[in-house]
């Protein structure tokens, strides 16, 4: 079986054994972003013809692709959903191919108890490939996947039972390039750990994010933060409201983690900081994820 | 005399009667990022120069044209400070004109409770302004400025004692035009009151800032927030942050309120929303402001 999770910036493909192990993987800047209308099919044959010619004849794909602005769009479901649910909802996609079929994980969508809605697409993939690494009978679980926006899962009996989503790394993006901030940071200054610290440590303080974040001016403005350290300020800053705000909703320690280094190392950071215990996990659970839903889709279904 | 309120983006300058009264009022987008190096004489004389060629023989400025990219770097004056000190630490300008003197009146500088420093440059002259119309012997008074870095002032016996600012008005720019958030606000529609609401209502809720952001994507996806009323959720949903943590750091009932509309009518329902009694005041208070500085220098001082 062929896995993909294709996002809105890049495409990941996996060659999967019989079992779930990976066999061969590829990435490529080919997010769904960088593809024009129509023009999926091609794009699909670019990264993994050569494997569809060589017999693999199922390809399962999750992320944005699944998206209004993706290939096609598979609605949203609901929570609490599983491994079992998501399969059951994969959509079937069109490919004028003869030798391979073509089906799509669905996004989930939940609400908060205030009736908020929150979405994912990708993540639910990399859920069901790390509760397999967690132990899918946990009772309850939290789980954190960092990134452009983060999400903390919570899980329940193998299934997810809800999430919320931080904006935390386009914000981040957003404020140290389009603000005031932008002239006390340098942006080519290498990660500082004692100020990221720092900025964690002001995360605890009183004062609101918004007052918080003028104080990273203030601070370079006084000569108490050198340039070279405003990034990582700023970045504990995020990190440290956001991790607050999770804890305060509600958090099933130890906190799994899952994502990209050398984020995943600044959100246990984080988390250390506020004494909460926490594991890391393999980063490509998108691949066991496609490999367990693909497997329970059985033969019949594609 | 003449009041120069000389900031990044404008340029206001009063002429003053004896008593502080408003002669004559202008506005100019020239400000300070938009002045040459070296070309500030030109760009006072260019503001004023009919001003002084009638007679007028001292020229009091404040705001950025006194901070390092301004004018004349005059260090931030330590607070508490009142009227009396600034006048006291105004710095002269060097003007190549033999009829009239200029002075700079210094920004402020202040510590919180964790040794964070904060500042200003400009708001201190508002602030005296509005002291003299809130009544100076006020033994403790709050003061909010929005803008886009609202100041939060804490006055005790006529003198500023400390201060917050929150980055509300220029995270709202970045975030609205620099994330994806761009995709579900339309940048032209009209306020809408409905969802200023919402925003405000959503801020009291758990869950953190950088959560409640993605909520904002959320909503537009499920089509439960139009287009149309994006910007005035998001609008709702930082103000709505800010006032929480203003609040949770303590404020003196009433709040002040000065600044230009509409953003003050936005504080000021903020505030309704959550009971805090407020009272609004002349948007120009740094022309008083300068007036009363300018009459504590005396005669000779200048």
């Amino acid at each position: 079986m062929i896995g993909v999770d294709w996002g809105t910036t890049s495409l990941r493909a996996y060659r999967l054994a019989p079992g779930g192990a990976v066999r061969e993987k590829r990435e490529a800047e080919r997010g769904i972003l960088a593809v024009p209308p129509g023009g999926f099919p091609a794009a699909l044959r670019q990264a993994v013809g050569d494997w569809i010619a060589a017999g693999e004849d199922r390809i399962l794909l999750c992320g944005m692709v699944g998206s209004r602005q993706g290939w096609v769009e598979a609605p949203y479901l609901a929570c609490p959903a599983g491994a079992a649910d998501l399969a059951a909802a994969t959509v079937p996609v069109p490919f004028a191919d003869a030798t391979a079929r073509v089906r799509l994980v669905p996004g989930l969508a939940a609400r908060d108890a205030a009736g908020v809605p929150e979405v994912m697409r990708g993540e639910e993939t990399k859920v069901v490939g790390l509760l397999a690494a967690i132990g899918e009978d946990a009772p309850e679980a939290t789980l954190c996947l960092p990134g452009t926006h983060c999400k903390w899962v919570r899980v329940r009996a193998g299934r997810v039972a809800g999430f919320a989503t931080a904006m935390t790394g386009e914000v981040f993006a957003a404020l140290s390039s389009h603000t005031i901030l932008a002239r006390t940071l340098d942006a080519e200054a290498p990660p500082h750990r004692g100020a990221f610290d720092r900025g964690l440590a002001r995360a605890r303080q009183k004062g609101g994010l918004l007052h918080h974040l003028f104080g990273v001016r203030a601070l370079a403005l006084t000569g108490e933060l050198p340039p070279g350290e405003g990034r990582s300020y700023l970045s504990g800053l995020l990190i440290g409201h956001e991790v607050a705000a999770a804890l305060e909703a509600g958090v099933a320690p130890p906190v799994h983690l899952a994502g990209a280094e050398p984020l995943v190392a600044l959100y246990a950071r984080a988390l250390d900081a506020f004494g909460i215990p926490h594991r890391s996990h393999d980063p490509d659970a998108a691949a066991r994820g496609l490999a367990l839903i693909g497997e329970r889709l059985g033969e019949t279904a594609w």
